[in-house]
Parts: structure tokens; sequence; C-alpha cells
């Protein structure tokens, strides 16, 4: 029995995948080299067989443009001149096959590096992940892959890059367990995005876990147990029949306004990454889209998206909400989101550094295409834009100011623009919460995004595992920023929403809502209990619960007082 | 003429020495070998006589133990073994001198330095130097070094590092200008604690500037003159005169009180760095410590100093200041400051991670020995121990009762405590500001850090060049939060100063008198020209002006309105 942080709510029992890439250590041997060019030729054929089978398997899930790079590896893996260098290295120097392969490859991948054209260099990266495969054929070793699964799993890994949760199938993948990882890294985020149960930073489960071990995954608990025996998985399967019997009774409150007990409406909405996830947030109840990251469009990107692929996005989003508000976040790139196609400055704390909306007043001519992009897309339904990363007035006025440049622009060339578009900002900067009320004089909007909040409030990189006791939402120093966030914008008529992991607990909802939250923007799996916690509460009560929490000089005991209140 | 940025105001008139290392690349070569053993020979013998040099010119500033270290870079240069290694592998070789010595050099540190006895690691240190020199020798380049200077010079410079700080000659150097740097960096903080004019951040002039070529640096307006014409020069040694002119007129105000127009009261202290500075406080008409950074004491030492050499340290700042307030810092390492004899973890945000009262609560065993020091020191005068990065009520408290226990531990070995010692904080953790009402309640005083609160409440690293825009300190977010931490000392009857570079500035000493902070603590060099602003302003008025600028929304208002107020 393992333990963990449970990142997204679920019981699985499967067998377990492990997602971890084979050490292929390769040394020069002095081998037959008739041998060894026989075991090539069918390591790549082994290769080709592989690559077409992954592309079939691939094709129900990807685009006809995704599936591409597939073609492209075939012809890499069926090359006669890569072939036939890798032989002839073979027999000239009578070594073994997989050290020619791989040599030959180093060059042909330094060659097209150093070239100037872009597509060249794309063909590097294509010889490199053909390598790997030819590579492994040659050892005699498996090269994880998830779109090959076709049976129920849970998978286990070090991390899930946005590329493993983007190939995730969820039919077969009943859970996921990583050996890292918070309740609010990005493996945690996408697992409650897809709905798939998770456990994050469950130290020791690589070691532990072999493929192909019975596992069960309590993420509601926060734990893993392999290889259990017959009563623990009859005890288990009770419990997820209980728990699928819960969800299922929430969705009662699918269709039920979000009103406390004494009449106030609150607005509960939705995060999302991808116009895909849309339909996951109708279906939970969500009455909008209260963050839309479309930082994904760009991580998940070769180049820059153009202002078209952008629009397309946009518009899907915003066509699929049918009128209910969506705010969509401007590009929140740099700290610990890169891209592959851009070069950030090298610094010593970028979380502190050239990110989200440093970079796009800098750098004006990738912000105004996102701009355009949205202004083309607001004549399809109810668009808000989100500037992230604001920690100055003067900041705010000069996005706005690009943003009222665009517009016009777009005017000028006969493009519609919808003329109710809101443009807020992300309160995720101590500074901008201490002077929210200056703030809310010239925003539209604001959302508190607490996860940076509480990091910069703290001085604590909740990554850094030495600090991370420091991450603590129930502080009442955060409450209170967040109490001066939500009061400056009412002071001004405006509205103030969170966008970050706090709306969606419980614990933190009832405090909230007695702070005076107008939206609470969360995970899609967590909205229909948010609203059975939101309508079973007094707001009045819980002004008077708020204000006795900013009074306290501690997370413990501002948790343990609001439990025994909303739990009485 | 090249801008930089004043980080230590006057005006120095000399030649410019460069303080950079010369590119020493060498590459094997095949050459005569009796040659190249003459010419190590008599390499050799220069090198001695450098050392011996810097070591007679050293004499009269450094301690014997201080000295010893060039003892062993004299064994090393006249080592049979090393030298005779040197010259067999050229004699084999026939190779280089400047190579043999390299690789012979290399194989001694590499050995030296898998030893698990830390003597046998320092020896690799001393190889290292005496190389670097010999190399030099043998190549005919010049090795910098600033204890040989013996004409007035201004160094020009990359930066400085805090051990050539500690070399700098006050009678020869004149000035420093660096590459890069900002008015808050180490060489900045350092120049203004020696009262030696420096421009900081000078891009360009490692490039321009040539040895021995004159120099006019202008260290009120940020600017040097390379070989300028003798209308310039004369120009500028009047501008000198009046500034030492002045700078001796403020001298009439080292024994006034610091009390404002109105009859108010405030404290003018010193931030100091070592007991050597003591002094320049006295000399300043310093009321007090409000800052001894004891970190400065770990970074220049070989080992963490034992309880005895900080017991002594404290005990000389305490008798210096006769019964004046001193406030001490404990250990606030981590971030950009690291210990050569102490491995920190990887972070990819040293600023958001480990360090100062983090790794003190983390590594009891280290922070006991200062704590115990400190409380031995106690009785030699007025001490208050301050804890750095506090962001929780439960740090502090945590920290206070360690203190408690070392306390109770000294007393009942017989040792004399004093029983007057106040316990309080560093606020420079927007969380610690916000809270500052239920902090006030355990902590017996405060001391805003302005450089950490700014850096934190702005999300901005103001090393980095690309955010440093949001180093504001007249921003009225961080103006807010000043007045919160003030505020929460004052409802719970405790003082709350500031040691931050802005206590220092004028426009800010006006403000921050409004918003009634009660000690203000700055490099020696700022205390009189502060204490003429204090004595100059009404608090009364100033609390008004104060007022009005809390309710501004940026900081160039801020910093403009105060100026019009207080120039008029």
């Amino acid at each position: 029995m393992l333990k963990g942080i449970a990142a997204s709510s679920g019981i699985a029992i499967a067998k377990v995948y492990k997602l971890e890439m084979p050490k292929m250590e390769i040394e020069k041997k002095s081998a037959d080299a008739a041998e060894e060019v026989a075991k090539l030729k069918s390591a790549v054929d082994k290769t080709v067989q592989d690559i077409e089978l992954i592309k079939e398997r691939a094709a129900a899930n990807l685009s006809a443009e995704e599936l591409a790079v597939f073609d492209a590896h075939l012809m890499v893996a069926q090359d006669p001149e890569f072939i036939g260098a890798v032989e002839g290295q073979i027999t000239t120097e009578n070594c073994n096959a997989e050290f020619a392969a791989e040599t030959v490859a180093n060059m042909y991948v330094s060659m097209f590096e150093s070239m100037d054209d872009a597509y060249m260099r794309e063909r590097a990266a294509d010889i490199k992940d053909v390598t790997v495969r030819l590579k492994a054929n040659l050892l005699g070793v498996k090269i994880p892959d998830l779109t090959t699964i076709d049976e129920e799993v849970v998978i286990v890994a070090y991390d899930l890059t946005p590329s493993d949760t983007a190939q995730l199938n969820k039919k077969y993948t009943k859970g996921f367990a990583t050996e890292i990882g918070g309740r609010t890294s990005h493996s945690a985020i996408m697992a409650r995005s897809l709905e798939i149960p998770a456990v994050v930073g469950c130290a020791g489960i690589l070691e532990t876990a072999n493929d192909g071990d019975s596992i069960i995954m309590d993420a509601i608990a926060g734990k893993v147990i392999l290889n259990p025996d017959d009563a623990t998985v009859k005890e288990y399967e009770v419990k997820r029949t209980a728990f699928e019997e819960e969800k299922e009774a929430l969705k009662v409150l699918i269709d039920a306004p979000s009103i406390s007990t004494d009449g106030h409406h609150v607005e509960l909405a939705g995060n999302i990454g991808t116009p895909n996830d849309v339909q996951g947030v109708l279906d939970n109840g969500g009455e909008g889209i209260g963050l839309y990251r479309t930082e994904f469009l760009y991580m998940n990107s070769q180049d820059f998206p153009t202002e078209e692929e952008q629009f397309v996005a946009y518009k899907l989003v915003l066509e699929g909400m049918k009128g209910k508000r969506v705010v969509v976040r401007t590009l929140d790139i740099g700290g610990d989101k890169k891209l592959p196609y851009f070069e950030f400055p090298e610094e010593m704390n970028p979380f502190l550094g050239y990110r989200a909306i440093r970079l796009c007043l800098d750098r004006t001519d990738i912000f105004k295409v996102q701009l355009r992009a949205l202004c083309r897309a607001s004549v399809y339904g109810k668009l808000c834009i989100m500037f992230p990363m604001i920690a100055t007035v003067q900041e705010f006025k000069d996005a706005k100011a690009i943003f009222e440049e665009v517009k016009a622009e777009l005017i000028a060339e006969g493009v519609k623009v919808a003329d109710d578009i809101e443009v807020g900002m992300m309160v995720e900067i101590p500074a901008a919460a201490v002077l929210a009320d200056q703030f809310a004089k010239v925003a539209d909007f604001f959302s508190i995004g607490t996860n940076d909040l509480i990091q910069y409030s703290m001085a604590a990189d909740r990554m850094s595992e030495k600090v991370s006791y420091l991450y603590q939402p129930y502080n009442p120093s955060i409450l209170r920023l967040i109490k001066m966030t939500i009061d400056g914008a009412h002071k001004e008529g405006k509205w103030a929403g969170m966008c970050g992991e706090m709306a969606g607990e419980p614990d933190a909802a009832a405090i909230l809502l007695g702070l005076g939250l107008d939206e609470f923007s969360m995970s899609a799996s967590s909205i229909l209990k948010a609203r059975k916690v939101i309508t079973s509460l007094s707001k009045k009560e819980m002004e008077d619960v708020a204000a006795k929490c900013l009074e306290m000089d501690n997370a413990e005991e501002v948790q343990a007082y609001v439990q025994s209140v909303i739990n009485k």
C-alpha cells in the first residue's frame, strides 16, 4: 500500500500500465557484420509495423493533420539512404547494429538541426523518434505507447506531460498514479478536467509497481494498493459503486440554480484547456466558462498558432456555450510553461520573471494575433477577455489600449466585433489584490488566481518540497487579500470571480460565499459538489463565519472552524 | 560618456583600474623542452615574488590568520614535487610549459578534491590559485589584484564580489563602476557602507575603458566620462568640492535629534555587515543599528562560524554601540546568497524557496549555535533579535520557542543572559504585512525589508532585467502594505522600523514619517541626509500627504506629488 495525494476523485480497479522510457545505454562492440545486418533488417521491419499499428489506433482520436507525423516516421524508417548508412557503418566497422544506428542517426540529426529551414529541423525530430523505436527493437525492450492500450489500466508514471494526457484514451484509462506532483500540478488539473481518478505525489510507485500487476487506486483517500487479495477487491468494488451512485445522485443538480438558502445567487463555472472540454462543463451543469487556458493552444503546437487557428478554437468554445459567459485568459506562458519554438531569457527565478502579460506587452506582435482572433470570435457568444499576471494599473491600461487598437483595426477592415466584450484581469499578484479598488476603476471584472496569489503572498514555490507547507489557501492573510479584491470590485460595481483550485473546495466555497464572491470557476467534475454546498448554506450566516476567519491567525484554526459550522 | 545607476553618491576623478580576469585558453604545442623548462623556472620565480609582494601589501589590512593563505600559496609555488612534475611533463612530451603546468595542476586538483579530508580539499584551492598566477606569468598577461593598487583609481569591473569589496583599499579606491547591478545589488550596498562613490549597471564600460585611462565618475548623476578634456576635469573638480562641502555641512547634524518640525521623534539607525562598520554608523550620527546582516559572518568563512566566533563579533558590535539599540538579523541565507560549505537543494525559484528562517527552523542545529552566541553577547548592550522571511505566525512562534529554549539552557549552565532582549521579525513577505495586526500580538517589533517585500508583492525579481520596471517602491500597493504593518504594530503597542533601501531615500522618508514609521535604518552615509529631511518636515502635514498617496493608482504620480510638497 502506497500513500499519495488524491488529485481527482474516484476509485479505479485495473491492471498497471507503466509509462516509463526504458534505459538504452549503448556501447560499441565488435560483432559479426552479417549477423548484425540481419538483426537490423528484422528490427526495421518490426519498427515499420509498430508505427503502422500506432497510426491505425490513433486514427480514431487524431485529425488527418495530426496523423501526418506517422507518415513522416514511416518515411524515415523505410528510407534507403538512412538504413543503408547504418548497414554501411556495421560492415566497415564490424560493430553492433544498435551502435551503428545511434551513430548514423546522431550524424543526420545534428546535420538537420543546424539547418536554417524549419522543415528540415522538424525532420531531425522524426529521425530521433524513429531511432528510439529502432534501438528498442534491436535491444528487445518495450517502448510504452498510450495509444496502443486496449484493456482497462491504471497508468503508472513519474509524471504525465501535456502530450501524454492528450493521448489518454478515456475508455481504457481508469486512472493514473504518478510518482511526483501535487493537487495543483498540471497532471492533477488535467485529471480533473478529464474526470479520470488520479493519485499524484505517490512516492515509490514506479519502483514498486510492475506492468500487469493488479492495482486498486483509491483517489478519494489518496492511496494505491498493489496486487490486492480478493476480499480487498470486493471491498473496493463496493466503494466504487457507492462513489458512482453519489456522483449520479448529484446529477439532479445539473439544471438547478446556484442559490444559497437565503436566496443569493452565485455563478458556478468551469475551467477548460481546449474546446473539447466544453461538453464536460455543460454535462456538469456549468453556468459558464470562468477560465479558458489558451496556453494549451500554444503549447501543443509547432509554432505560434495563426490567427485563423485561434479564431476556430475560440469560436468553437463560444458557440458551444450558447451565449453563456466565456472568460478567455490571454497567453499565460513563461514561469514553468515553456514553448518549444520560443526562447525565454535565462532567469534565476522564472516565477518572478518574464511571463504572461509581461511578455505580451513586450511582444505585441504575438499579443495582437490573439486579440484579433478573440475579437473576431466575439460575435459567436458572450466573450470576456482576461489578462494574466497584472501587477500595476499601467500594465492593465497598456493591455487594454492594445485591445482597443486591434478592435478598431478590425472594424475598419469591415469585420464585425461584439460591442459588449468585457475586459478584465486575473488577481494573482499581491499588489493587485491590495490595490483592487483602484484596478476596479479600469477593469470590467476580476478573477482571483489562487495558486499564484498564495505562492507570491507566502513567497513560497509550491513545487519546492522544502517549502510546500507554506501553500496555505486558508491562511487568514490570503482570505484578507481575497476580501480586498472582492470589496474593491463591488465598490465600483464590478464582479469578482475565482478560477483557482480553491473555488472548487467545499470548505473554501463556504468562506467565499461569505466574502461575497460572485463567480466560482473550477474543474467540471467539482461543479455539482460545489452547487450542493452553496445551495445548503445561508449567505448571511457565512458572512459572519468569514468575518471571524479574517481575525484568526492561522490556517488550521480557520479550516477547523469552517468545517465545524458547515458539517453541523 | 556612459550612463549608469548612481549607487553611492560622490564624484571621483582618477585613473581606470580594470578588474578583469584575462582569458587564458591553452593548447598543447610541441616545443623545445630545454627552452620551456627555462621559461617555467623564471615564471616560477616571478610567481613567488608576486605572492610575497601581495602578502606584504595585504599585511596592513588582514589578520595573521587571513595572511596564512599566502604562506600556503608560497609553499605550493615552491613545492619541488609539483614543479618537478611540470618539468617532467615538459621533457617527456616536448610540449609548451603552460600546457604542462595546466595538465599537472588539474591532476593534483582532482586528486585533492576527491579526498574526504577538508584540509586536503583546501589544498586543491591553493593549487588552483597558484596555477592561475603561474600560467599568467608564462603567457605574460596581467592578473588584476586589488591589494597591489598604489595610486588613486576608479575600479572598473563586470561586478564586484563580496571578497573583492573586502579587499578594497579606501585610500586609493576613489570609486568603482560596474557593468551590471542595480541600486540594491550587493556591490551597491557595500559601496554605500564603505562610503565609496559607485556607478553600477553601466553597460559598455568594460569594453570602452582601458587600464590607465583617465576617468570622471559622477555618482550623483550616474554617469562616467572617459579621457575627459581639461575643461571637463576642472568643471568636475568644482562639483566634487561642492559635494564634499555639502557633506561636511551635514556634519552639524551628527549629534542633533531626529525630530520633525512639530516635535515627533523618530530613530535614524544604520545597516551594517560586519563589526568594522559600527564606526561609520557612529561617525554619521546613527542612533542605533537597525540591521546587522549576520550572513557575512557565514559567507566569508570556510565553515559554519563557531559559537565563540559569533559571540566575539556580536559582543564587538554591542559594545561599540554603547547601549544603543542593535537589531541583529538571524542567518538570512539561500536565495541568491549561498555558502561554499553548505549544499542547498536545487530549486527552480530560489527566491521562493528554502532560505532564511525556513532553513533555520529545519536545521535547528545551525540556528541554535547563533542564538546561543547572541544570548551570551546580550549582556554587552541593548540586543534585539530579528527573524527574516517570516510568512506565518506559527513560524514566528516556533523560532521564538527555540530562542526561549536556548536561553533557558544557558541560564541553567550559569551563563548570564540579558532579560530585556526584544525578539521581532522582518516584514518582507506580503502575507506578513497583510496579517501584521496578528503578528504584532507575538512579535516585539517589526522591521520592513523593502527589497523583498516589493519583489514578492509585485512578483518580479529585481535582478531580472526584463521585469525590473516592476521594482516600484512608490507604488501605492507597497505603501498600503507598509501602512498595514505600521498600524498593526501600533495597535499592539509595538514599534515598526524599516531596514530596506527605501528608508534612506528622502522622498520615501517623507511618506514614511507620515505613515508613522518609528525607526529608519539605512546605509551610514545616508543618515545625515535623512536627518536633514526629517527635521525639516511636519509629521502632521506628512500624514495628509501619505493619506493622499495611498489613494493614487501609480508610483509616478506618488513620487511627483511628494517631491512637489517637500521641495516647495
